[in-house]
């Protein structure tokens, strides 16, 4: 049994406890200031607001204010903090994270510091250590899981990755349940670039569901599969020029970080039904707005790639990338949905 | 414009004839002694039974007694029959190809001699031409297409592959329509063994399906798509082993040809009815029985792999393929689905 702590109460912070309950830990889970009303809420019922279910009563939540007391001695640290929040994070564990002590980014997206895309587990590392960080390497967990799902104990098989495999072992051995199986992955890069941009991507393939539903279409057997499955054959050659790009192993695009992950955002949570409402024709500000204050990480990653794209030596171009380019356009710039074929392949 | 014919008449050899007919050619859909019933409604009507959509004017329709009178003197023919059928169709054609003669294969599946696992396109040719085929290399399309969607002329992105590149770009440039998009591939094995494959492993994909109904769950947002995308991301490294086996372009696996066909096969069709069907927990020949009819391809790949699969040096092993191997046992054998999560990755 280890001590473990999550910080960050948000959906996939707090449904990565359940599983870390039921190995038998200790299972502490911390909100952010960002979190007050749900911990709230999960000490009052024990039902999680967002998740809509209730956690097991053998997970202690805190109030952010109570961190240092949630947190004081605990074997692991998880952070669940959005994408946005980093940096508040590395400020706030710094006091009580060590060299020794495993860390475990559940937090997706990606960082561009005006020359170049990092993944946040490397992020963390540097606002943790600083540059003399001698070797010390969060891990991060990724690939397919749909919080709602883990919660409720579906069959899942997750990614692990780092780059201390000593680290990597002994942590994948403290996660696993009968029904949560995480895999290894030496290749941090690959697949935190796949976990980070299967939001776009997915919000991609879901525009054709808008667009079947906006020409009289229902879902079923024949909407726009066919368009879909184009999109999402697309999506995975870029993620793999992405991953190619950054220094990553292209072969987790094919398999769970990339194509796993891509099929189950494509088929549940927010993105998809953002995605829906773009295709649909809604503006951006209204599809936002009808997402009612859901965290929308797809657009925090087109916000982040858009940076990253240049046409200029070095950099990842807007023509390599076109279906990313046009998401860019849709979701930021509310312009209409114009799929760019011809651009493909 | 050219002069076409299409002989197969089922779902997706009458479905290519519509972005053909719409390009403007001179097409003819020509029925196997199978498909008498859906020519003559065909003819009386214009609307096609399986399809349940009318097909443009344009297209003519012949029955199988008539195969001479059709294909006489066209520039191009179209092989839709079905995977078995394909010994039959070459007899039947024989008479009226020649070495100049473009054929497309819309066939789908593969063959095993009881050394090897071949590619339709190969047995097609040998059969036509023999051993001394002179390189005359049939070409195939593949990739994502639900032909419920192409009648529709729904947006679709999907692959033509062929060992002659001025075949293929000669052909690439006859069939392709403001929504029907061929793209061009030489990796003639990897993108038919994707093609063929697909069929089982959607069936794979769609158990989930099944197994959320059987436990009480419903279609949506909470389902068991972490489940799904596990199955889905052990299938395509699956289908790269099986490609990298035969000789073809693992490559091939990531793009339209493997994950984009995996995809919409998952997403609409028959195979995923027929598998929700095996994962609700059906008996084989009960699950068979409320298909009515449907042409299960899945079950035809499954017994060819199985034939293929051997513990024995230079064949593909079931430890090597945990998921095929299982599926065969569920949709052959009539066993339990048990979904063997210890064998993945």
């Amino acid at each position: 049994m280890a001590k473990i702590a999550v910080v960050g109460a948000g959906m996939m912070g707090s449904a990565f406890c359940v599983p870390l309950a039921d190995a038998g830990h200790d299972v502490r889970l911390v909100g952010t200031h960002l979190d007050d009303s749900i911990i709230q809420e999960l000490q009052a019922t024990g039902l999680h607001p967002k998740l809509r279910y209730e956690l097991p009563r053998a997970i202690r939540s805190y109030q952010a204010a109570r961190l240092d007391e949630a947190i004081r001695a605990v074997d692991v640290v998880g952070l669940g903090v959005s994408s946005a929040g980093v940096q508040w994070a590395a400020e706030q564990l710094r006091p009580f994270v060590h060299a020794e002590m495993p860390i475990i980014m559940i937090t997706k997206g990606l960082a561009f510091d005006g020359r170049e895309l990092r993944v946040l587990p490397d992020v963390l590392r540097d606002a943790l250590f600083g540059p003399d960080h001698r070797g010390i390497e969060p891990t991060a967990v990724a690939g397919p899981c749909i919080a709602g799902e883990l919660v409720r104990r579906v069959e899942t098989a997750s990614v692990l990755t780092g780059r201390s495999p000593a680290a990597l072992e002994r942590l994948g051995a403290l996660v696993g349940t009968d029904y949560y199986h995480p895999r290894l992955s030496s290749d941090v890069v690959g697949v935190e670039v796949c976990a980070a941009l299967k939001n776009a991507y997915a919000l991609g393939v879901a525009l054709a569901w808008g667009l079947n539903e906006k020409r009289g279409g229902s879902a079923g057997s024949v909407a726009m599969h066919n368009t879909e499955a184009a999109l999402f054959a697309q999506a995975l050659l870029e993620m793999r020029l992405v991953v190619e790009h950054c220094g990553g192993d292209p072969d987790s695009v094919a398999r769970l970080p990339g194509a796993g992950d891509l099929y189950v955002t494509c088929n549940a949570g927010r993105t998809g039904r953002f995605g829906r409402l773009l295709g649909l024709g809604l503006g951006r500000d209204e599809a936002v707005a009808r997402m009612q204050g859901a965290t929308l990480e797809s657009l925090e990653i087109l916000r982040v790639m858009r940076a990253a794209m240049a046409d200029a030596p070095g950099r990842l171009t807007p023509r390599e990338l076109p279906l990313l380019a046009h998401l860019a356009e849709v979701a930021l710039d509310d312009m209409p949905v114009r799929l760019p074929f011809d651009r493909f392949f």
